[in-house]
């Protein structure tokens, strides 16, 4: 696909199909997850790539009681009824229907710690771009990671391995529309503010 | 160009010819960043575009400042001789001859701090692929965020607006190969730890 189809189009895919994805695919986002640029040149991310039901459930479960003590009524008021619903119906199940679940996480043996946003969120933005490119359909989502140390727990991660993202992967239960963006103009300032 | 020629090649391009960049070239990359998702689509980004020189050299040399007075040496044994002694001269005033800086910034008032880096940093990684795309060199830097407020002062940045990331955009001065990435395989972790 041309570099700027995939950039333009890229959307949040919360419904998807139960089908596999097959490993090729899944290395190929990993391998453009790691052509990000990072501080240094340290590479500090680390990838769980869950398939196993049973985790996928209970990453599912984590979430759902996150959003519901309290992510869910800091939400509401800030987004429309139709991202709200969707959200919803992800965060309280929804999202273990994914087949594949990537927890991008980062290495503060490589990395100190306040140093890793840099580099983890743009080899995520990389991985989420490369599955729209092969066809597939996935979302970023940090709210996982406020369940903090059962969510560590459950994927065994040592003490300097911190969880910055969750990206369920799969193919799109259906196709959406371009999305819909401020106009760059709105928010660019010339030399100064 | 093809989505995955542009993912792998991505690379710091810290040598940029003081050729001007086309108006039009930038809003495109600018159009790419604000494609990126972000926390409950808020949009919290905020770009500056800096082309006046004095300014540029102005962000040059507080960036100097901060290189010399100790990322310098934190930075020295983490790196190789080669990217250390680029990156010196980046930071000694190198960076100032990039034609066009743009400071990526996150607005609080969109979103609540803490939330900022997992939309902001996605943003910029679309506005360096694009670059790229476009026959543009770039890099991310948050050495310059750490001058705190001289450099908000500088821009004029209000309370409510964070400089999250710098990147000077121009023409290439020479052709980068491929980078070096650690194998995915040496990263990645099956269902658990």
């Amino acid at each position: 696909m041309e570099f700027f189809e995939v950039v333009d189009g890229q959307r949040a895919h919360r419904e998807l199909r139960a089908d596999p994805v097959p490993d090729e695919l899944i290395e190929r986002v990993l391998e453009a997850a790691v052509h990000a640029p990072s501080a240094e040149n340290r590479q500090p991310w680390v990838f769980v790539v869950v398939r196993d039901e049973q985790i996928r459930l209970r990453i599912a479960e984590l979430t759902a009681k996150i959003w519901q003590g309290g992510a869910r009524d800091f939400s509401k008021p800030n987004t429309t009824q139709r991202l709200f619903d969707e959200v919803d119906r992800w965060a309280t199940g929804g999202l273990a229907g994914a087949p594949v679940h990537i927890v991008v996480c980062g290495d503060t043996t490589r990395c100190p710690e306040m140093m890793l946003p840099s580099s983890i969120y743009p080899a995520t933005q990389n991985l989420l771009l490369a599955a729209r490119a092969l066809g597939l359909g996935s979302l970023m989502s940090t709210l996982s990671m406020v369940t903090g140390a059962p969510f560590k727990d459950l994927l065994g991660l040592p003490d300097h391995v911190v969880p910055m993202a969750l990206v369920p992967i799969g193919y799109p239960a259906r196709s959406l529309g371009p999305p819909r963006r401020t106009p760059v103009a709105e928010v660019t300032h010339h030399d100064r503010w």
